[in-house]
């Protein structure tokens, strides 16, 4: 099973830091596997196959290597939103969200071109933490009147909570492929 | 052929603006067209059949799209270099650099985990403006003591000169698939 693999793969590469960061920079978020974007977006279609989507949503960077993938199987465009206000994009939405292995507050930006109230969005992204990320979707969805129809994810940190979040700010779907149940004393324990 | 239909796209939904920017957000770099950008992977190989690389490296944001999907088609790792050093990154290279489109200074950090004496790269970006971004990945294979192989961009500024700049700072080999030769009055003028 793939899922399996990826969990396999996550023990045997992953490294755990101090106050639960988890780096997977060895195949997910600075070298990537190409190979293994194939398969997480097949997983993604599997998961999702009751789900009627036009459009992937995704946020720069680590998110988009795993969007343009699933957009490619399913003949999706993909948007990721910018984490910094082009110069020369004017019309947009912005949201609020911070970062929590960077520790710190930034905006995120959508140009209104790209998201409309015609659209059911499927969001992907690398981790799930605290949700943060995806709340500020849930917001710039909500004020381009876009249905949100999931959220997929590589990786959830289920003790960071982030689900709840994405749950109270009313996201019915979620899909984790690897969930972790904690990083305690360096040890990666998956649920 | 598929450069006259990346050339139209350009021209159709391209958009001109003061100082030499050009705006292709509804394809390449804020909505991606996933289909697309399979296509300029299979031009790079086509562009690139000579060489013998292991690595495909690329700049985030705008450039990971067009290197993952050659990765995937090449079976290659893809490593994209980041703009912001992670609080898990220590051992790194680190290469400085500046926006053109952004104006603004910036560090180009790579693990050194992820590039070696053993490398032989390709880097692929967007966009070949100044030839910051690319001298950059000079300095940072420099430092690492990787070979650059080759560079290839989707789309060329010729008249803001980044062929010199990198031609000079030793690359050999440098593709672009589609090469404007000026933005003057708000025309895109294709050599």
């Amino acid at each position: 099973m793939f899922i399996d693999t990826l969990k396999e793969r996550i023990l045997k590469e992953g490294k755990c830091f101090e106050g639960g960061v988890l780096k997977v920079d060895r195949f997910i978020n600075h070298q990537m596997d190409p190979y293994l974007m194939k398969q997480i977006s097949i997983e993604f279609i599997r998961r999702f196959a009751d789900l009627s989507v036009n459009k992937i949503v995704t946020v720069e960077a680590s998110g988009i290597a795993p969007a343009v993938m699933l957009g490619y199987q399913m003949e999706l465009p993909v948007v990721f939103v910018k984490k910094q206000q082009p110069s020369t994009m004017s019309d947009m939405y912005v949201a609020h969200s911070r970062s929590f292995t960077k520790q710190c507050d930034y905006n995120m930006v959508i140009s209104k071109e790209f998201l409309t109230s015609d659209d059911h969005v499927l969001f992907i992204d690398d981790f799930l933490a605290c949700g943060s990320a995806g709340k500020g979707i849930v917001d710039l969805c909500r004020q381009a009147g876009a249905t949100i129809e999931g959220m997929g994810f590589i990786i959830e940190k289920e003790f960071q909570m982030g689900r709840h979040v994405l749950e109270a700010a009313g996201v019915k779907r979620i899909e984790s492929l690897a969930i972790i149940e904690s990083l305690d004393n360096g040890q990666i324990k998956f649920k």
